[in-house]
């Protein structure tokens, strides 16, 4: 506890794998972590020797409110201490090298860490490397996998807090249901397809009177083309009212203006 | 243009996604933003009128090494300006409000990218909004579609470099074929069956000769427990060969014990 008070509520959800910063550098990356973690909905933070000890005020600066992930966490002084009462243990390891091991990829490891997390009395955790150099082999060989982000191979320089970050974030949708693509209407709806073609005939209908498709041979075709356009864009009922007016408008101006000009 | 040169070869991938940032405040995230865009394969980045202006030093030091990207950004006054040159634009939004528009997970987003950026003569853009505030109505109307990020709803402050790491890794996870879990073994390879058979009745004969299966009634039980330990872990050629070692200097050192003690 280092007395401060307050920060977001974070909504705990029960059983979430611990996050282990082995020999972490910086206090500015450990706060950032914590938003990461609060963002990804991971918790429970453990610190392995930081070099410039703790607490250190300049974090719950870069927290940026989830200051009870910092309030709450423990220091220990190895690796081995850390994760002692821990049943599974992933690191993450940027390039795996003369070490045989598992290697997940993050969503991997995300869907393994719901499928622990699950079980009752397991408790899990992740290792993330100091900034400069990574976990050391003896960090890794206490693992049960080493975790590999798929990123691009020319450009491998991952910050700490991003690391974590795409750590929860994948640890969040590992357990998210949300649609890949949905329309968002608020308080209107889509339209029926007999509110579209209701709209298509006041257009129609105006474009006959003002002369727009008088070309018959060519009637059907354009008619057709503007109806392609309408079904296209799932429109709602509320955007067809509009539409229903924008035409009516625009057909009663030119009415009064031919009136006017007669 | 900087006059700065050098940072980190990015490996180009063909037709990928434009970054956009709308009004963005600190030079810092900028910089973070291009490290983020560089670990997901996003080259292209412009910006719509940066708060304390444009080149800032700040962002070249937090870009750790994806300089390439903050030299070759384009400025813009408007966020109209920044995409008329693009076909689709996606705006990330957090909360869509009275807002009737198609609103997509990063993971849809990033896949619905891959498949414009693959038709040819296409480009795409994502726009982020500026730290504080988020785009603003008039940005997103701009859009084909909203992103929203599933994360954590009680605890919503997502770091602007933390957003486009979550867009940028999806983006180069759209294209990824990686296994979720896959055994590394470098040099050596997963023992055959045959192969764990063969140091199983190399143990199970050291056991009977030192005493450890004398119990006949519980000695197939033992045996099959030992069997499914080391089933499980999916040894590989080279450990068989450690632990038939370790087995072999185990019951040399009983031996030569016993040869003293006669």
């Amino acid at each position: 506890m280092t007395g401060r008070e307050g920060g977001a509520p974070l909504a705990p959800l029960g059983n979430s794998p611990v996050v282990v910063l082995v020999r972490p550098q910086l206090a500015d990356n450990i706060g950032a972590v914590a938003r990461a973690m609060a963002n990804g909905g991971l918790f429970h933070l453990r610190l392995v020797a930081p070099r410039d000890g703790w607490p250190q005020e300049r974090a719950w600066r870069t927290a940026s409110g989830a200051d009870r992930i910092l309030d709450a966490l423990s220091l220990h002084q190895t690796v081995g201490d850390a994760v002692s009462d821990l049943h599974h243990v992933h690191a993450t390891c940027p390039r795996p090298r003369h070490i045989i091991k598992p290697v997940l990829t993050a969503r991997g490891a995300a869907a393994e860490l719901r499928a622990i997390c699950a079980r009752p009395g397991l408790r899990a955790g992740i290792l993330f490397g100091p900034e400069r150099a990574g976990l050391e082999r003896d960090d890794m060989a206490c693992a049960d996998a080493l975790v590999r982000f798929p990123l691009n191979p020319a450009f491998m320089s991952l910050n700490l807090a991003q690391a974590v970050m795409v750590m929860a974030y994948e640890w969040w949708t590992a357990a998210e249901q949300t649609a890949p693509r949905a329309l968002v209407t608020h308080e209107t709806r889509v339209a029926t397809k007999g509110e579209l073609d209701n709209f298509l005939r006041h257009l129609t209908a105006e474009l006959d009177a003002c002369g727009f498709l008088d070309n018959l041979p060519k009637r059907p075709g354009m008619v057709r083309n503007i109806r392609h356009f309408f079904e296209r864009g799932e429109a709602t009922e509320q955007e067809l009212r509009t539409l229903h007016g924008v035409v009516t408008e625009l057909a009663r101006g030119r009415r009064q203006r031919g009136r006017q000009g007669e």
